[in-house]
């Protein structure tokens, strides 16, 4: 389509704060609980801090908060490191007509660009849900038929520098051709592939669009201009990543209708096309007495796409284990729970666990969306006992509600902040709309160790 | 194919430079005597300038120098900034079987790092050309049949990263397991789209090549493990780039044959594809006397990819003339000469130029290679002047001589550095081999002012 970075452009300068619902905007604050979790979370991987020691090598003035690590850097360097964080343990958000987890690179973006100047918690809310939207809308037009983009992309590092660059544009209150700059510069940067699942650089093309997003905004900034058709040319991302990109989902009902309400809150910390296996075979733990040797065979129906992106059959450590679709159901069954204890690599090697692997297979089911399976488990002693899950918790059909996200951070922020940092985090996402500078509420609560 | 990260990891850290015949050691000086001049003839450009006004503000420890400015940075932004300001006027190396320009990502990552910490000529010149050599394969297992990367890719932005990576990681010895950790880092950041042709981004994917090299090097060396096949695999750099990549072509007769043997340089400040029908058309000025007002039509018969990739009819600015096919011949008939003054804002505006442009038609002629084209031009009072290019200067089958490389770099460095300067850099270039530490030359010839 013609001038799709224009109109998007044009979009996200002339969108005010009150011409967003309240239901959106509310979606803004669960966001970034979520990713506040997610990034504490995510904090004290052993690969985060690898990717740190590069980090702060490298790093610029130190005017960005890291989270978790009581530590600044340069404001590119902490948006790449944040987004890493939140990513890593699989506990993201999810945009599920994309496949792509929206808010790491936005939220870590924006809020190291809040540091450097004085910014209302209104204006950034309203900075990350647009973001969001363009990010979500781009992943949209790659994505839905006829858009064919390969499940081999890292959706999230091709449109999350987009979206990033598209909310720092509007944080910083860029005329409407930087911000087509922005988005075009951002653009030129897209890429990551999914061969990385199950090993430390899953999440890197995530970190580097974040990265990306604050470097194209600065560059868009300085009039740094590239192609006016960046986005939607012969030779453009569009066409690079789909051959017959969707572009009428790009801008349809742009500012009516948000992306963001279609984005999903994990409850278990792995890949969310997992998830509605793993609701069944939780179903199924929970209201039946069993013991491990007791399964003699497991058997799932469930989307293509669970097999597609996560049918690792043999993890060998937590990271892998991530995108194991048979391992979150062994464990399930075995453990009768689902959160970052079954992530570790000793949950990987528990030989429990994985004696109940491998009796699980796994049959592709077109009947069911993403966030739809059955699981059946036949037991020694005769018994078949299943479970049909239509919508698995987290969906947009049954999202977690506010009280489980703020379960959910603290269970993240537990071991990294004390207690009352956790309260105010929330207080402060609740909040939002009142907030007078969020960098500042930033480096109150991030203080540097 | 099984193992490519490993093979080429492999490769790289058991080569001994004994091991590199002389010519190639050789031609790795005139690599990078002609690098050397593009990164000073880009310094001063406008579209430098801004971003150099971000790198500049995110710079982390100064420790590396940025050609032509008199300021140092950290060596990734210093990476990118020179790899950027010696791609900028299209003068750079090309690599025609991949349409790469090898040598702009990796000398500028290897140069940054060369500042860090004591290293000898002898192991710069083989660290460049092994890392030219990863790089230059990658392209040919994307490009030649079954290979079948879209042009649409800038091929730089795919192979540069990764040739960067491979450079760095012998420079600072790492292991092969940390070398192929740092290849696989550098891929899953590759990307960059040709959309940007004609604007300020057509060069940013290399620039972002060379600051993935040195990451993805650092990263490497930090451990940051990547997937063993993130080059090969199903879902990895090979296959996300070509449907069909011809994996034989990456490691064909490694460590016997060398891809740096048919890089070529260019003589003209445009798009590689350019050059034969530029060839022809000054041939046809220089041998004639007529006036511009004289020429009623201009036919070029080339190479398909240079109406591909610089059929650009009507360029606006000197950004866009870069990669005009009828700019040049227009320019080259008017002007009888093909340099930096022809690449200018004001070229592309001359009205005599464009009145002459608009006259031009280009076919495509398969019997061409990508060094060959034909011109044929009729005049007004009847004459029909032709001339037949099979390969044009600066082609592999008749390279730039020393002479016009050493004059080629004195062109460019006139109105950056002193000519006592330029002799230096020369001087460096040629005893590259006999140079103690190549870091502190650069510092020498480079001062902060």
């Amino acid at each position: 389509m013609p001038d799709l970075a224009r109109t998007l452009a044009h979009y996200v300068c002339a969108s005010r704060p009150e011409d967003i619902p309240s239901n959106v905007r509310k979606e803004a604050s669960r966001a970034l609980l979520n990713w506040f979790g997610c990034a504490l979370g995510g904090s004290g991987a052993d690969l985060l801090g690898r990717a740190l020691t590069v980090a702060d090598r490298l790093s610029g003035p130190r005017e960005a908060s890291v989270l978790g690590r009581g530590m600044r850097l340069d404001v590119a360097n902490a948006a790449f490191i944040n987004c890493l964080s939140s990513s890593l343990h699989a506990f993201d958000d999810t945009h599920l007509a994309s496949i792509a987890h929206p808010t790491g690179p936005v939220a870590s973006g924006l809020l190291a660009m809040s540091e450097t100047s004085a910014v209302s918690g209104k204006d950034f809310a309203h900075a990350l849900l647009l973001g969001i939207e363009v990010e979500c809308r781009l992943g949209c037009m790659l994505m839905e038929p006829p858009g064919d983009c390969s499940v081999a992309w890292t959706m999230t590092g091709l449109v999350g520098g987009i979206g990033t660059a598209a909310a720092i544009a509007k944080l910083l209150g860029l005329s409407e051709r930087q911000t087509m700059y922005a988005l075009g510069v951002a653009a030129t940067q897209a890429g990551g592939f999914r061969e990385g699942l199950g090993t430390m650089t899953r999440d890197l093309p995530m970190a580097q669009a974040a990265r990306s997003g604050v470097v194209g905004a600065l560059l868009g900034a300085e009039g740094f201009a590239p192609s006016d058709s960046a986005l939607d040319g012969p030779k453009g991302f569009a066409h690079v990543f789909a051959h017959t990109p969707n572009f009428a989902a790009a801008t349809r009902d742009l500012g009516r209708h948000f992306e963001l309400m279609n984005n999903a809150y994990k409850p278990y910390p792995c890949g969310i096309v997992i998830h509605p296996a793993l609701d069944a075979c939780l179903d199924i733990a929970r209201s039946h007495r069993f013991e491990p040797d007791d399964i003699e065979r497991v058997n799932l129906r469930v989307h293509p796409d669970a097999i597609i992106v996560t049918g690792l059959k043999e993890p060998t450590d937590g990271l892998s284990a991530q995108v194991s679709l048979y391992h979150w159901a062994a464990a399930a069954l075995v453990r009768r729970s689902g959160g970052l204890d079954e992530t570790s690599d000793s949950a990987a090697r528990d030989p429990v666990i994985n004696a109940v692997r491998r009796r699980v297979t796994a049959e592709m089911d077109k009947n069911f969306g993403r966030d739809g399976a059955s699981a059946e488990v036949r037991l020694r002693d005769g018994r078949v006992l299943t479970a049909r899950v239509e919508h698995c918790r987290g969906s947009i059909a049954k999202p977690l509600t506010d009280g489980e996200l703020e379960e959910k951070l603290f269970m993240q922020a537990r071991s990294v902040v004390k207690e009352a940092t956790a309260r105010n985090i929330i207080k402060l996402c609740w909040g939002l709309e009142d907030v007078a500078d969020v960098g500042s509420e930033a480096r109150r609560l991030f203080p540097v160790k």
